[in-house]
């Protein structure tokens, strides 16, 4: 058993914290929503020195609708055929989404997306994290959604910046201009009698 | 221990079955979806013969929105009113919703309701049926949520009667110009000889 | 707190038995299977001095298989039509299942009775115990059942006897010709040295 | 079954909502932390007109500390004796706390109460909503807790207030100078072109 | 909604403390282990005036050997005729066991009583805390089974105490010499500086 | 932590797509039903491109019944042989069975099958996706088994492009005559103005 | 993705079986009970050519005993002494228990290893099959464990054939004198014509 | 298949015992708590020579305060951007948490470490098992959480001995004037007739 080593991954931020080695986790993020933006991309890009897998529905919209009846076969009214196809789907999404470490959910402006927020529903029941990127307009009609959320962002970048956080406890820069809480409030609590 | 007798709840819907005795069993809906029509009301005038308790979000859309803050106490930024509103409407949606026998959906071309595909989904994952209420016309967009439910429906009186089947075993009235499937396709399987 | 007294629900089958008191504990059996025979009314009059709830499938064939499309509306093809039939008699099927105590399944040589296996596997995933009624001639194909069984037996009465004797600690009456066990193997094991 | 009727428990804010009938749902309540100070008894009071059930920790201090070694017999040494009297304790606490719909912490300035912070671990690991009241004196050091709570209030009236609006869907009168978030925002979303 | 009283369950030892009203919970407890003696019935007595419904296996030994038998019918070989009597018994303790809130397992020093620790095992992988009642003269073999308990006792007495206590906060009379913690290591920590 | 790279599996059926890196999700199927045809090997040559574990039961139909009483010593009555075959059996079939990502269950009109009907329902109970392979004269007769299906196919080859679909985003090729569902309905929903 | 292969891990115990593909499922096999005979190495060596993964309890009696007082400190009462060392045992133990796909129980006539039962009751309570090895002059006393069990034999030989028959599908050799169930009562049912 | 050889994980302390091969079991281990001192780092070192991995939160305080807020945009009341940064910081915690063997948790004099409590109770809600560090001066206002817990230690080498016995069997040395068990009270029980 002499080979046998201990494997530490920990936040390490800066030289006083003790060492690490590999392999860490792996982070298993599932992207839900929006289907017209090269948004997987670009987190996938943004993401590609964490150890993250992430996986997601078939993005191509019109295998999506047709590829379940043209393997079963085609059927003469839509709801069946709609509904052969998104069991298929399903398949995948499910037993990916189940696994997930994270979810992200894409919401924006244009499309109604009731399987994002149906597959927010389903990782929150299962205690699975979720974070919501959507532009701040539309944030009230999410607020379900939201209050069952880790986090609601607006870009692909601060869900970069959490996983990295979250994983390496790195944050990429200061935001300029930016005031620590203890410049603000001070440090430990508001009323610091209260310890 | 000689007062106790056997309760027997099954269908009975001619003279042939066994004799059953009260209570039956207890059903608890959930009425998720659409606040600003009164199908709440009219699900519950159509089911009042039926032992179902109905439970549901609030659904008085400016107490839901500002009840939170009302008890917590105002604050300055919207996502975080909205987000101490949702938390406390969670409570009482989520208990009710994690007790519900079944869960009816009811999505309008109107609005996003991102909140009940989210309840949808919720139900779905800890494997609780559902019933969705919609038009026709939203079907396709519908269609992960419909692949998740036990039937998809156009109208309150039709989830009344499908309580009532599943329940009683009885429906309201056989439809007009109705022909049964045996009439279709013959007793059994369309190949006779399989059996 | 005064007027509080203890429920003892044991097994009292002679006088030196503690005392117990009303009421005992209700048991939930859903008989599975056959339905072209009245085997359901036959237990539930061997049972009907027990505190048991009896439950099942909607046993009236013709309605279960078209109630779904009476309800839903006609569908042109006979897959969807069964579908949407067997997705509405599984709302009350599924829900009547997992909150059984115990579900007896009745098999019979004539028909293969595929639901009937398919509703003994989905309680045995739930633990939910299982008492099998079928003809001995056909014990061998139902072994992989039988092997998650509590008993396998032949008749409804052996099924409500197994009940009496859970229940009340009861059996009906002495086997004719009945030798215990321990004038066959003596007391203890048949090694009596071995205790 | 012509006795059964309908249990609708739904928000009744005013006349326009559907009637229901009793007996609404029992909420039981666990209330866990500060055991110096009355607050039980005051929430006791003020949520007397409403189906809750309250449970909690024995709150006799000294009792709570020597029950298990005057029932199990004394112990030489005070870690075996904390540890009989924490475990015969945690029988009592424990099972009302897995079966609260949920649970109120009280967290105070003068006690560590790790007990407290102990049990709203345990609830939230079984998904079960927490509300804390503390002073916002120490809310710096409780954000961990309160990031996995429902809401964070300062006074026994507010969990009496959130309890009244979940159940019935009131708030018991609006406060001084209230602005509601539509005359701050508008109705909607902030950018009502968002919709 | 105006008849709605709150139901208060909270120890009451003293006139400090806050009102309470009917029903309290009902507790159940399961009885598993040594069957030669009177013990259910001596608790049963000792418990007589709490909310407590007592539960256990089928007590008339020769029975629960043979009572399986003699429903299915003998069969030539012992391990059959046992695996089919244990089977069936099984329905009951394992229906029962599930349920209880505690179990109480009962030791001798006479019996190996395997299916006592068997039932130990089950209770506490479902995390339903164990009393245990043995002499002290097997303790050391007893280690594992009372690591995973709740309190390990000598008598019955002891165990009613323990319910008392849990339920109502009371125990019976304070031991003859006795001697509170405090007075021993002195009020709060053993070191009063930390806190 | 320099080499973690990032591993994303997303369908990439054209070039728009983002890029991924290997290893994809390992699927584990589990192959339930019919042993008197080659239909695992055939299955396993069509999808031998894809990363697909491929369990089931020993399809040694001789082996499967005799191998436990080969091992445990042969016993008198044939109920209590294939009891002890049957459990050995489970023993390899629920271990895989419960860790299939997929079952898929192939139902022939000879056989009755009950043990694949029993897989299938063990499966669903645990929310464990199935398709089916069937051929359509006994469709009726496993409408309870197709219900809760994701697809009833009659293929071995249209389970495999439903794998490869399912996995890699890919269908072998359109179907001759293929008509995709827009040119029968329109993009959208079927009424466009529902948007 | 080119380089993934199918793997298949089916019974293949002659030619006619499909091929497979290393690695196949590694198995974990938890080895409870007696510790006093070297029946761990032996079954060890017996499956030295599976896929199997071998834990257990400490066997080291006197360290079993001492190691929890050892790290701790000792403590002046034996039964706070046993439950420091039970407890640290069980980190260990009920860790690798529950990961287990096998549970393997040796009993023997001497000692009355309550561990071992108790382990067989949270191996069952968890749905993890089990195997019990005993003398068979003790098989009455163990009937309770072994109705949970998926076989009771003798010897660690048989377990080993046991393992050999669930993941590759063969049995050693054919018992002498072997009489196949087909030549004892025919190919199919009893009673052919059933079928 | 001919590569493949069983791993035989068990305690090897002394000659006699069985040989076993790499690679043994991985354990997870969460550190929570104290954040202000190098314990983490100390134990990394002390058991490095274990396959051990360790994970925990962010320990560099003021980035765990601020790192929310930083990714999500200032905002101006303290709960809320406490609520942003501990909810971040959840995602984390939680992940490692659920998935740990073993959580130990440091307490200290100084600080409340409610979260460290908080995570405390979280494992033992999911069965995780808990070692506690800290010193034996607080020992009596953290009985609940000791009564809990696997044991109660004071220092980071008892942690790491811990480990060691656990995994492979072994103590670093006998401590010093060290006197059996078996020494002391006999080998068996206290009463060796008892046996």
């Amino acid at each position: 058993m002499d080979a046998v080593v201990a494997v530490v991954v920990l936040a390490n931020n800066d030289a006083n914290k003790f060492p690490h080695s590999a392999p860490p986790r792996q982070w298993s993020v599932y992207l839900s929503g929006e289907i017209h933006s090269p948004w997987r991309s670009e987190l996938a890009e943004a993401v590609s020195h964490l150890p993250v897998t992430l996986t997601g529905p078939n993005d191509d919209h019109a295998l999506s609708d047709d590829a379940g009846a043209m393997i079963h076969g085609a059927v003469p009214t839509r709801p069946h055929w709609d509904n052969i196809g998104a069991r298929l789907n399903g398949l995948r999404t499910t037993t990916n989404l189940k696994e997930a470490d994270l979810v992200v959910v894409k919401f924006g402006e244009k499309y109604r997306q009731w399987n994002a927020a149906f597959e927010a529903g389903y990782a929150s029941a299962l205690n699975i994290p979720i974070i919501t990127i959507h532009p701040s307009s539309i944030s009230h009609m999410l607020k379900e959604v939201n209050a069952n959320a880790t986090m609601a962002v607006e870009s692909v970048d601060q869900v970069a910046a959490a996983l990295d956080y979250t994983i390496n406890g790195t944050v990429p820069a200061t935001p300029e201009d930016w005031t620590p809480s203890e410049n603000i409030w001070g440090k430990g609590n508001p009323n610091p009698g209260g310890k």
